[in-house]
């Protein structure tokens, strides 16, 4: 089904080139003030940024269509609706016969034979994280009366990677000055180039995305099954491109002796904190009250202008395919607003199950 | 709550200091045969080996409570129970005051307050995935009936990697044939060492557990959130220690350029493959028919014998803890087969929901 | 939350004096047709009747936002949205102070506080019943993928009771072509003047809808809690008004003796029938091929305009409500139309859940 | 699936014929007292009386295998298990052949096919209600904690009628005191007749149980699909032999004006309260602070000794079947041990759904 979350539900619906697309958050708690103008500002960050990003160009207007009377939510669903206007279906009839590499189109023949709609990736598209972005909005507010924060930069774009250690607050300031959402100036121009230069090959680049959040109390998560990392980890792998999840030192974990993996405890300001954060903030499922670190591989957008190998499935013989839809040639800045919004949303779902938000409607 | 699963649901009871750990399995067909003796081969197989394993040793004979009669399902929920024997629990009550590193004592402390029962782990403990391993012997036969098979074995541990490129049939023989559960013989004795090492010094070691699964048909995985990455990732982030997890090139994907990653297609044998396996046997959420790849961080063992730094939460001051309970100084060869018998049940639920596995009882 | 279904999941959202209302559906296959017109002709049913009904005047025209492309379902959720025009909210802040007797406004205040929303009745109005009707066509078109048909009447209205046995097909015919939706045109008409005569006095009046359904596979129905009976009960429930349920011989066979109320089996035209149908087509919670019998029970509407005694909430003393509010002298005609949907979009769900009707999108 | 609850779920396994069955309930807050003995009560209650109950002698024991310590519970799942002893198969396989009017045979047969397990109904069986009154056991000392009371009691058996008005504190003590569960004295004795009677005639006899909670907050229930009414009545209708659910009035208000059936609200000793409770303590799917007043039709047993019509299904012709199995003349007396049980199940996971009663493990 297209619906996650437990104590807040968010259901997906729409496709790439439908009428639009949109989602219904259940659960989210009365009295809340959210305005149209806060959900709009997130989903504008989503936006492709000029020169690196795709030509197709959609206004994404957010609608709101239920669950929120003049600013203020009501208790009852909130319905957000974004419609499709720049939707250029004429280049994916060929994709049936000649299926793109990395890209959904034999899998999803596969299990929905000729219903399936490849138009613009169909509900596989990337446009699906529009009202994914416009949801992330809502609970970020629901997160904001327990003083929880979340933000998201491109920690690593192709071979160029940001090793510094880095606190939310100047993630949240830098990460929205710069076109590929990096948290440095320089690093972020080098990325610029980079991009452009994969661009001109007509080939594309991958990245990391890093994500931080501050102010969750202790014991966010549940057992056994509903850990925080794999609540948070089943929605990330919802973010079409994504290929890996870690939390805190993650696969460098690995390589580590216990004695130097553990976050030694110790007392700071009153307050019990750990002096290194290798869990990434969460132990045993449960978050442990040090920063929420989490990392998101991203591969590769799978659309290049290059030309591939692949097969005629008619003639069942190899052949090749040129695609010239529209695309973007690195995903990753504009993942960075999807991961944030992902994670708010997983967030504030646990947050809720775990009566750290009061789910009683008041 | 401790349940997983849409087609297949496992809930998980019982905890390390109980009575004893068992699980239910709703969804299982009627009329398959499994006998009890299957599931212990498989629960066998997740007992610590000798010299390199914890001391606490536990018979773990598994009794089938329900839903299975002479050797066949019955369509009725399927109930496994592993009695506990050998516990030890004088040792756990200093914890609530001085929580361990690494461990879940601060993180329950904060969720459940004086209810947590933090001994042997309680609810976190390792021991919980004795069930997810006698369960998974059930998973496996009914994807045994579609031709699915999986393995896993010990790909990383510490420092040293087995960088080979691996089939599910010498995975399968070999990973069973040493106790670090390593597909190649010589990688193995150096494990062996390496853990050996470890334990002397006072100390854990962490590692990478691979799994892969051959004969999935196309198109297994439910769109939008219910990729079968989600749902995969999911469960592995239940297990223990697991801190990351990827599919195919995963976090070295993120390197790459799309020309690079993008597996070309081709035709072999009449059927379309993939010339390579970046996606890891994945595309758009859904198994596109080739060799599913998985790989799964575990973190070091939080318990080691080395005096650590912690605090005292009545005093609110630094202090040391040494830790005395038994524990093994890499869970990774153990985890090898619960992430394999994990990978089979969500395998098994995602091919239940795709109807590729009937569902109806006959 | 605002969702009920497993396999054909339906979320309602919106509220009677919001922007408007509305539904997705998610689960139904790709790959059916279904117009908008056909839907619209099912909420037009829906609409109150000349004289016998509320002067509220609602255009109801519904919008597919989303799951149909030309007439064809593509397999993602199916949205469904009917916008409000004719709302007057001007009447009801005084319920806060004087909740009216027979209504939610105690509860919805008791639950809600101050963000209650009790204009129209809120969530809790009827007006949530018009997606369920948009759903229920689409829900009936999946249903004639297998040959089930589904029929229901005006039984009894007030004292007026219709104790004839009806087949499914008269009833289709017969219940649509008078306004109280009665299987018998005499009858009808005394029905008509029953409800002008409560009209006349300041009054309303209650009833009960039955419901037929024919076609239905045998084994339609899954152990143990999700029985066809129960699934079909709490949908009911969800239906303002509704206080009472039963199947076939119902409470009138609490007083039956076993001899009298089992349903002897016999052979007809090579099938297996039963000779009467007290079971009401239910058997071990599973459909048993004969014809579904439900009977529903539906209150006197609550909102009655003579003056009825209440409480003042600030005052705390004894006071009297006089309702202005637009409102149905009787709902029973309106509720045949959504009764009818409602078991539709349950034996959808029930039908694809014991895969009697395709899950898989093709 | 076998499943039922949301905030609070009870799982149930086993089978009548099987080695036993028994539960598993999540979400049971810790720290909550409960002793088995406790439990143990409650399911000796659900015995069958000397003369007038079935044969058939369980000793019934309840094993508690996880989620209680030394009478406390854990926070982790509840665990509750019946071993079968009595059991009794060598009659159930002519039914295969010669299906049993009333009873799930046919359409079990329908469902499972071969591996349907007819032995003593298998899953339709009544025993498996028996983990259901021990999981109530557990579900009432949840509610005691906020002051909620439940008591049911045979209010008709055939043609007997117990039509006073009776408050919870009466019926509580006296349907206790005697085999048939009824609240008057005097009416206990002919229905203890009037089932001797049935049993003599080789028949059996129906009736209804009606079920009164006390002590309920205002607004425990969810809109829109999860209305109190709802959740209630899917759970009577997982009984077996339960054909009819109705609160307050139900059928008989369908006859009603609504300047009858309303409940009019008036002040008693400081707090509002309604006149009438014809709604039967509910509004809008809400507890409205009257007790919670609910009557469940149960049909008379399908299994009678005298010879019934049925057909051969390997002939295809009419037949005749004699039942030599074992059995109660009535199960109403029984069935009110069920219906208190299953109502406090369904009242503990509202309340704690509605944050009535703590979620949260302390």
């Amino acid at each position: 089904m297209n619906t996650i979350g437990t104590s807040l539900r968010l259901t997906l619906f729409g496709s790439s080139h439908g009428p639009g697309v949109g989602c219904v958050m259940d659960g989210v708690p009365a009295g809340l003030e959210v305005t149209v103008e806060e959900i709009q500002r997130e989903v504008d960050l989503r936006k492709p940024a000029a020169l690196i990003g795709t030509p197709r160009a959609e206004a994404d207007r957010v609608e709101v269509l239920g669950g929120i009377l003049e600013g203020v939510t009501t208790g009852t669903p909130v319905v957000l609706y974004i419609a499709n206007h720049d939707t250029d279906s004429s280049k994916y009839e060929r994709f049936r016969t000649v299926p793109r590499p990395g890209h959904a189109d034999l899998t999803a023949l596969g299990k929905y034979g000729d219903a399936a709609d490849l138009r613009g990736g169909g509900q596989f598209s990337g446009r699906m994280t529009a009202p994914i972005v416009a949801a992330g909005a809502v609970a970020k507010t629901m997160l904001a009366t327990i003083g929880v924060q979340v933000a998201a930069y491109t920690q690593r774009l192709g071979r160029l990677v940001d090793d510094k250690e880095r606190c939310l607050k100047e993630v949240r300031r830098a990460a929205r000055e710069n076109p590929v959402r990096a948290a440095d100036p320089e690093l972020a121009l080098e990325m610029v180039n980079e991009i452009m230069a994969a661009k001109e090959e007509g080939d594309s680049v991958g990245g990391v995305v890093r994500c931080l959040a501050e102010g969750l109390p202790i014991g966010v998560g549940e057992p056994f099954f509903d850990s925080l990392e794999g609540e948070l980890a089943k929605m990330m792998f919802s973010i079409p491109g994504v290929k890996g999840v870690e939390f805190g030192a993650g696969f460098r974990g690995a390589e580590m002796r216990g004695s130097e993996h553990n976050d030694p405890f110790t007392i700071e300001g009153g307050e019990v904190r750990t002096m290194t954060n290798h869990a990434g903030g969460i132990l045993g499922g449960l978050s442990n009250g040090m920063p929420l670190d989490l990392k998101v591989a991203i591969k590769p957008t799978a659309s290049i202008s290059r030309e591939q190998r692949s097969v005629d499935l008619e003639q069942m013989e190899d052949a090749s395919v040129k695609i010239e839809g529209r695309h973007d040639p690195s995903i990753v800045p504009r993942a960075v607003t999807v991961v944030e919004a992902a994670t708010a949303l997983v967030l504030a779902d646990m947050c809720l199950r775990g009566d750290f938000i009061a789910r009683k409607h008041r």
